[in-house]
């Protein structure tokens, strides 16, 4: 073993690789060389190559990959609570496209950014996604804080708050690709809004761009019942098959909700390696549905957890998420053993990263791949006491347990206070920001 | 204004009362003299009246009600996690109950209510249900604690670890309402534990105990479609029709779960002014399905929220199951305006406390009311901005935001703090009782 290179080590606590099969690993450590994971094992075998560098203690933590988010609108985070409990297309044309048009400018989407990954690096969400408008500022955010991002400019076919045109979007998408192209911490990707929202023309253009960058292709798909009815009006198949016969879906794609999906359709999301992204707040929230992710899981499909956007969330927490997830689906089908904990865990962790093309770097706590870790404190009377670590994540364990969260190595979060953004500022000009929009 | 007689003012944040229509009262005040509310206002008028007792500083807090969990099984905490994502009868016959069989004697009991009084004071309940073994110590746990609780020894038709007979069980149950007939925390309460595991005789004996002693009866109703059929099968009618014909509900009724009930089971539970407590975690948890919650709202039915026991949860924790509960709802029924924010807050305060008989003492902050009261923190990215208080409660909040908690005028949790019970030690022992139980 080769440890002159280590550079960190993260000690005590309990290891939950999530590599297959893996058992948990008690008072264990990981070694840290570079940004990368170095080794996995026992703490009394590792500390004997202790680094000169960073030591983080982790006794009594449990320490797994970190959470990946696979679909969001980060800086929506600014419009958390501004109008819920309403149908959809109220909620939409009433209050969330007014206040986005008036008052979300750059410098509001670089706050409501920060404001997310606050957020979620304080719950253990150390890789995101994000689909919405500047995201150079997005990217430049994620960047600066530390966080691991797959971030798109995101495309429609009228006008966003950026650009005029969906030419003058593609154009965006592509100049972000080129800038982040060998960026340690942004996966830069193409988003287009949705098939009722973005043209036939358009969203071959979208995959043809995707496939010539090299990137990831986000879309909302099949979200809505009102969505698949009108789909099947108008181009006579479901949204899923219509996309599939444009040539637009590939592995490249993260498909966002799939609430509304046939056998047929959960098919072709087999074939064509399709990943989804399960947003299961924001679906049952908005009254979209519940998708059939027990049935999707049992046909293969690619699935990862997603928090969307505040607005209809109105949390960026994983962690709450997981618990939703597992209990929603066993209490709709009726069936206690479906979704178990350590299903859950895999969704949220390596499932999202298979989502996001990034299961070689991150997802599993490998040696080789990114440090990106959460260490979970277990104290406290609701976390007491511990029969097994899985169901105590899923379905006991609350983001206020997140003690350390380590991204490519580094100590973004140490002893519950985030190290790479100034908490109080941010939130202050939330909050002006929230008082501007109320007048 | 009498004020010579105050001896304690929360001053600070907005205060939502909760009664009929009110609106929130921003930078206000609460006297307390004596255990109960003796005025309610701005901080600004009250505060000429200063105490020289206790104030308790909640600027930037929302200051509600306690919350009311109308149902559990408190010292099943003792076994959170110890077996998930299984079938029910497995579940209960391969774990839950040989563990109670053999690890839940008196001591455990004990131990697990402390456990179980630590996690809800902490976050937000003030007020909590009790059904299981040994009440005199589960109430003796309570008492000793400052928490509110409606404790009942329950009866079943077979041996329990404390008594061999119904009849014994019944003595228990007289004994304990004799002893807190006039306790200012304890409501004493009897339980039987359900229709199919209780018989006719008993259950009539039951509902005329409560009756002699003027106390709730609880019992666990139409969990499982099991239940349904088999009542359907033996009796010829569903449970809830079962229990009216034999003349066991009346407005002295908790009818824990409530999932699997008809249009005219609804009109029964109407016209009897029968309690229901709500426990949607555990009802999907274990699979055993959705109540229809807005119907029985729209049909008035007195509606509260529960935690149930930490095995079938596994945690106790209302604001997060008040989040669940809407959401769900909204999801299955894909109608996102039914059970809306304040919608919620009510059934986990004034509604729950109306379920328990409890709503001329808890449930809103109204002058006279017993000095129950939650201040919670609005602060930490998840909870920036708010646009609505309701909103922020229901959908964003988390229990780790409760910061003071008051049951009686007494600050039974301080700054995140609780005073009142040795968190330490109970959280050791119930480690050491895991370990034991796992050998």
């Amino acid at each position: 073993m080769d440890t002159s290179n280590w550079d960190s080590l993260v000690v005590g606590g309990t290891i939950l690789t999530m590599e297959p099969g893996s058992e948990p690993i008690p008072d264990g450590a990981i070694a840290i060389a570079d940004g990368r994971i170095a080794a996995v094992g026992l703490a009394e075998d590792l500390l004997e190559h202790a680094p000169t560098g960073q030591v983080v203690t982790a006794g009594g933590c449990l320490i797994l990959p970190g959470l990946v988010n696979t679909h969001s609108h980060l800086a929506m985070t600014l419009l958390r609570g501004l109008a819920d409990d309403l149908p959809l297309m109220e909620w939409l044309e009433n209050h969330i496209w007014p206040a986005e048009k008036t008052h979300m400018n750059r410098e509001a989407v670089r706050l409501g950014t920060e404001l997310a990954v606050a957020e979620q690096l304080l719950a253990g969400i150390t890789t995101t996604t994000d689909m919405y408008f500047f995201a150079d500022e997005v990217a430049s955010v994620l960047a600066e804080a530390g966080m691991r991002g797959v971030i798109a400019e995101s495309l429609i076919d009228f006008a966003t708050p950026r650009c005029k045109t969906p030419e003058e979007m593609m154009e965006k998408q592509r100049e972000l690709a080129q800038h982040y192209r060998k960026h340690p911490l942004i996966t830069p990707s193409i988003a287009a809004h949705a098939p009722y929202t973005v043209s036939a023309n358009n969203l071959v253009k979208e995959a043809e761009l995707a496939e010539e960058l090299g990137v990831t292709l986000q879309i909302h798909l099949s979200e809505t019942r009102w969505e698949v009815a009108k789909l099947m009006e108008e181009k006579g198949r479901s949204p899923v098959a219509y996309l599939a016969d444009l040539g637009v879906l590939s592995e490249r794609t993260v498909a966002a909700h799939c609430v509304h999906v046939s056998p047929e359709d959960i098919e072709i999301l087999v074939d064509f390696e399709v990943g989804v992204a399960h947003n299961p707040v924001s679906n049952l929230k908005l009254a979209s549905g519940v998708a059939p992710i027990p049935t999707m899981v049992e046909a293969g499909v690619k699935l990862g957890l997603g928090t969307d956007g505040a607005a209809s969330n109105n949390t960026l927490d994983l962690l709450r998420d997981m618990q939703l997830t597992s209990l929603l689906h066993k209490g709709v089908l009726g069936d206690p053993t479906v979704l178990p904990a350590r299903t859950m865990i895999e969704m949220a962790t390596i499932g999202g990263a298979r989502v996001l093309g990034l299961d070689a770097e991150i997802g599993t706590l490998t040696e080789g791949k990114q440090a990106d870790m959460v260490c979970l404190s277990v104290d406290g009377p609701h976390a007491t006491p511990v029969f097994d670590p899985w169901s105590h994540l899923v379905y006991a364990a609350r983001s206020s347990d997140v003690r350390h969260v380590l991204v490519r190595g580094k100590l973004v979060v140490g002893n519950r206070t985030l190290n790479t953004l100034d908490q109080e500022r941010i939130e202050s000009q939330a909050w002006d920001f929230a008082r501007r929009l109320k007048r």
